[in-house]
């Protein structure tokens, strides 16, 4: 099974998930933000890691989907929490709806979650409960520290990575596992999977991080700079505010610390990360993580072909430009 | 075992959760609202309906305890949801903390309310994940009526039993279910149990719209007259809507459609509910619930002695003045 194989299914199930008819006003939210266009990296990696182990990956959509649906279900909330307007170049369903149906949805689509997982088979029903609830738990503790990380100025590498291997690696990680323990994988294959998601995780997120300075606006499909204007606390930042002294932390806090929403903030900004070496050094902690990522997927017992189909994933997420 | 048996046993338990000591900010505000004081009944009717048919009631105790977290969950962004200050006479979340907090806790809420319920006997999982989760839709379902219907001034009774019946009654009757099922019920006996939910669910919130205008505010503990400021929809004001005619009609238009917070509007839409039986209304439709929650459980196979307990908290919900 190829990616693009995994992508045609997990499509054809979105798209025909049948919502109650009644109260429309919940249910269309939820519809609208599943079928908007979005990589759906995270079910595939669950169709394709239960493939490595069992030609049957038909028992893994259910909980390929549950992923999927609770992935979206972080991003409804998570847009609401952070104020965002867009989402995969649409409106952000509090902004087409209100924010109290986002929340409702929101959580709605959690519930719906767990009725997908619910129909994983039986047989390793209660151990996936356990990966699923475990996970979502650590994804909410990944957001809260991203809010309180918010009002603070200075937060290390170490923190920054914790924050988002919680927020967005252990579900790439789990997505994976799940896969494999749907596939009859034993247990040192599931946890080589599991690490190659978090680590494959963590790389995602710095070379997200990475677009919004370096990357085309055009490709990109949105303006850089973004997360400059914001404050947001990036791979990029946190290695400068690690990385300068001097003057150089001088600017970079007077940014920081002044309210200021304007392109010479981004100029500014990006000319301090030049003069750092961020950029050197954000390519050399993607590259590291993302052989890491490698390593451990190599450790997984199973036909290279299928582990290379994973790999090329990877490279594709760590080389992508939008 | 009696009510007080099952609530030594229920707060027992929840004081003893133990929360990750990190991120605080995600943990402490569960629990806060989970050991503010509360009725704590639906924990204790699936304790109780599980006696019905096995003395083992430590077997439900996970399930019960889902459902009170659960239950909490849904307080704590109904509160968001509704912009409320107060609950159970504290601050509520968002008031205490921030919105945000209150989301993302509730998000972690909902989730720890599977992890319990994932810790139910593995015999019955399949069959209590199934019930959970779908009377967890159809409470969302029914907290978007109950926004919806704020919005328009015209609500049928039947519309607003429905209405109830999804935010209120069903997790009443799921609780007293899924004890049964634990318990090792018949699924006869299941749907009677059920059934005596739903009804007595009905009943309960007919009971809490009827003391937000005929209860005492000193037993009651907080001010009466809220729902009636709000326009909320309640058995009273969607019976006076129904009967009202002419003169009474326009006047009750009148305090619906102009946005005036007094003690005036209090007292008019007080005294039109006198001139039209509003009082006399509910009361017999309150007792006709009442009653019909009685016929079902009399219908259970169980010990007459563990059915006394369960109609005596039925009397005991349904008399309330607080």
């Amino acid at each position: 099974m190829t990616l693009s194989d995994a992508l045609i299914i997990i499509n054809k199930e979105i798209q025909s998930i049948e919502y109650p008819k009644n109260p429309a006003g919940l249910y269309s939210p939820i519809a609208y933000l599943l079928t908007l266009k979005g990589k759906k990296i995270r079910p595939a990696l669950t169709l394709l890691a239960c493939n490595l182990f069992c030609n049957e990956v038909k028992e893994a959509i259910p909980t390929a989907l549950a992923w999927e649906i609770f992935h979206n279900f972080t991003l409804m909330h998570d847009d609401v929490m952070d104020k965002a307007d867009l989402r995969r170049g649409q409106a952000t369903v509090h902004k087409k709806w209100n924010e109290n149906t986002a929340i409702l949805s929101g959580d709605t689509m959690l519930i719906l979650s767990y009725k997908y997982l619910a129909k994983s088979p039986s047989r390793c029903l209660e151990i996936l409960l356990d990966l699923f609830s475990d996970t979502a738990a650590k994804i909410c503790e990944g957001q809260q520290f991203d809010m309180e990380y918010e009002k603070r100025t200075m937060i290390s590498e170490k923190e920054y990575i914790e924050m988002i291997r919680l927020k967005t690696a252990v579900m790439m990680g789990a997505c994976l596992k799940s896969g494999a323990i749907v596939g009859g994988a034993n247990e040192s294959d599931q946890q080589n999977l599991y690490d190659f998601g978090i680590r494959l995780g963590i790389a995602f997120q710095i070379k997200d991080d990475w677009l919004d300075v370096y990357g085309d606006s055009n490709t990109f499909g949105k303006k850089t700079g973004g997360d400059i204007l914001c404050n947001k606390k990036t791979f990029l930042l946190v290695t400068a505010l690690e990385t300068a002294t001097g003057k150089d932390k001088e600017a970079l806090l007077y940014w920081l610390n002044n309210n200021i929403q304007s392109d010479e903030k981004i100029e500014a900004v990006r000319q301090l990360y030049d003069k750092l070496s961020v950029k050197e050094k954000t390519q050399k902690a993607l590259q590291n993580y993302h052989q890491q990522s490698i390593n451990a997927l190599q450790k997984v017992s199973a036909d290279p072909a299928g582990k290379k189909i994973l790999a090329d994933i990877a490279g594709g997420l760590v080389e992508r430009e939008f």
